[in-house]
């Protein structure tokens, strides 16, 4: 099945080019009209989970996910027969992305109202991301991910220093104020104190006796306060990237070694050397 | 009508100087009482809403609103009248806002009570944000915008990364607390989600299940966190775009005027002009 | 009585080194005790309104605040007399809160029980920020008031464009909720919105329309995005106030006039004439 | 005892060896078996606080926590008798630590029930933050504290403003409000004050009035504002430190070994000496 005839394979290799390229005119129309189906896909999942919506159009709901469906199988089994190395693709993160978000229809024939199985549809929405590594973004978001990448160690050790905190607030806060007043265990005294600690601030739990209010003053202040300190991490990564970005290697005088001349500098500031190719 | 006599013509001038200029006195005493009837009439559209108020005073208000109206009504006419292109006034985007604006108390005529259209004067605010072209402000704000506008578009690949993410989470929520919970639809779970994303957290929906309190958990401390990447990004570019505007205007070359010399620079580095002073 | 006998005199000196000056061991016991009584004065007063406490304590807390209160008054008076410009002390700022925060007791033979009577000694507290003037401090807090200053202009910008946003936002948010759902006037429509806007989220309104919930999460997204503007000019103020700080002018070199140099720099980097005193 | 027989002496250096360093093979799984019993430990403490769960299995976790008890009891007694100085460990931070967090199990068979004894074994947790002295993360670690430690001063006079700030807002708020609205005490109103003001907005208490929601609204705005504030304050900092960190090693005197030369120099700035290549 790898050659057949010559006329096939050529079909074969338009597709291929059509569906996972994007740089012929077909192929730039294709990703356009699988975006707007993934749009519309996770829009009928979102309405199908409404009530009143559901109840008055779920005839034309169903049709429509049917057509999607049917679209998104054939794209599957294509981008499958279209390759040169299918076994790599069926495995790939977005292929088996692509696999389950299919099969819920089908199985909807033997395992009917399922709503878990409706729901992992919108699990086509993460082939949105593919988007990022578009020409047009990839710089700015590159550089974003730099500089969270960065600043990997640093919020590890953050996170770290966070939820050992956040554990001995968690257990403190259970024997202050006790199962009575909506602490009714340590893990559920942890998710308060994780309310409290990144401002989030529900108010299903709140502390009732003068000390657990307290305490949780204190907690608030300190995440009011330690807010600083990925923020601190991350932009300081930021100006540094974004210093790097715009002092290249290359603005070194090949006279006298002077560093950091401007990319349009026609002379060297320090020995006056002219510059030829910069 | 464009070319009416001369005694009348001056007359237009003046007006036209008085409405739309800002350097003579009346201009800015026009200003400065326009500014102060939007602001009476915001306020009263505001108290009107206000029932203990309104029931008290309904007949002051009323009568106050009908002043109001007029002066705006004659100001809109002698705009359109003393301007050589009323066109452009009336479709531009503040002509069309102060006719909005006007409409309402006419129409009240007609369609007695209606809460929208009482409620669209307010739109008159908008004005305010001419101000912001004032000389004193100019620089200030073109710095600020400068700033978002370059972040422009690495914000708007974060606020696609947390749409994104925030259907996803949604619609997990959705299937792991369910309907009992208040989580009705993914609509909503995702209105749940942005509520606790950024940290705001009403508490009108709250996860009751340890996997949804567990989830809701790392969906704080993701929002938490995250926010240094907005804050971050700007801050980077305010740096940036401040330590540009503090670098001397006397690092300036005398030969050929190019800009932003180093100190301790010897030669322009555009044309090699040595340097005695710097 | 500006000029008593010599031996009246050298009293009224001595007394106005310890009350008014810091320098001397006196001096300093004095700030110390009226530190201590100020916050023992506000301790009381915050200790009177928790019920249970001042049923059983309240004769105990009445006598501990005249014996405060009658050392705040000998202060007050021994301010006036020992000092020579007894009218710029009596109508400066801390004169008049000095006044306001000793008269409630006497006033409470007249006005029995009045409660805004009692808290007002609380203002007692804003004689603590006079401490920020310490040398210990002083350095570390005008640098903080001089970024704060410096980034005044771009903070005015921002509030004035967050509260116009504010007020249309609430507009919309009062004709699309309705009074039925909590949003009962604009003015209360405008609290809705600060309180979203600034994530603080109490919960005691909140959105129950789809389209109402959908406005807030854009209120929402737009409040988590916008602090980054706040942060970012504060940050670059400090990053540069904080960057002036440690390149003194002085830095200079007296013999090639290159600058930058570490202070504890013996010799010039450029041209290695030596420095004597830096 | 301290100087036994010379083959317990040998088992007593090696035990030493594996339970205080980290060096050898044996030390290092011993530090990892630590790592999971702690984890255990803790979460056998979480579990039994879970009603549904202690029910179920308050067997199964009472012989797991005496089984985790005697193995810490086990370490504690072997790292008094290895030491040479049991003292000191006896009474070091992690010392007394070790002994509260083993005592609840034997102090059981006298108190039963306790729920604070029980509560108390979270505490070893606070071993955990050992970790950050590992190899691997103490760079990190320790620029993170040098940038707080850097700024420590500023956040110390940021937050005696906040202590402040907080006191008179919450007396003010309890006389704006009063008792019947939640303000029931002084206290009280400055804990809703905090809550307020870092934004976490439990909504346990929310203002009622118009003028107690007005001040509510100024207080949310200062509190939105000034978090730019340590953040700023810590940015700064980091920024400044990684700048420095990026400063390359090969700025070094080949004479003096002085450091932080600027990559353009002609002579060390400390003894004078000429540099060649740089």
């Amino acid at each position: 099945m790898r050659k057949p005839k010559t006329k096939l394979n050529l079909l074969r290799q338009r597709i291929h080019i059509i569906i996972y390229g994007s740089d012929t005119r077909a192929g730039r129309l294709f990703d356009l009209i699988l975006l707007g189906l993934i749009l519309l896909s996770v829009f009928c999942v979102m309405l199908e989970t409404v009530k009143g919506f559901d109840v008055k159009y779920h005839h034309e709901l169903i049709v429509l996910e049917w057509i999607i469906t049917l679209f998104f199988t054939l794209e599957y089994l294509l981008r499958i027969i279209t390759t040169n190395k299918p076994r790599r693709y069926i495995f790939s993160f977005f292929g088996i992305i692509d696999l389950i978000a299919i099969l819920p229809m089908y199985l909807s024939f033997f395992l009917m109202g399922s709503k878990v199985f409706s729901v992992i549809r919108a699990l086509r929405l993460l082939r949105l991301f593919k988007i990022l590594n578009h020409p047009k973004f990839t710089g700015q978001s590159q550089h974003l991910l730099r500089a969270l990448d960065a600043s990997r160690r640093k919020i590890t050790i953050f996170l770290y220093f966070i939820l050992i905190s956040t554990i001995l607030i968690g257990s403190l806060m259970y024997v202050v104020e006790g199962e009575e007043n909506g602490f009714t265990s340590i893990p559920t005294s942890i998710y308060w104190t994780i309310v409290t600690l990144t401002t989030v601030g529900y108010g299903d739990i709140s502390p009732a006796t003068p000390l657990g209010q307290f305490i949780a003053s204190m907690v608030m202040i300190l995440g009011y306060g330690i807010i600083a300190v990925p923020t601190g991490i991350v932009t300081a990564e930021f100006a540094k990237t974004s210093a790097n970005k715009t002092e290249p290697e290359k603005n070194k005088c090949g006279n006298c070694g002077s560093e950091n001349h401007y990319t349009n500098a026609h002379f060297c500031y320090h020995c006056g050397y002219p510059f030829t190719t910069n």
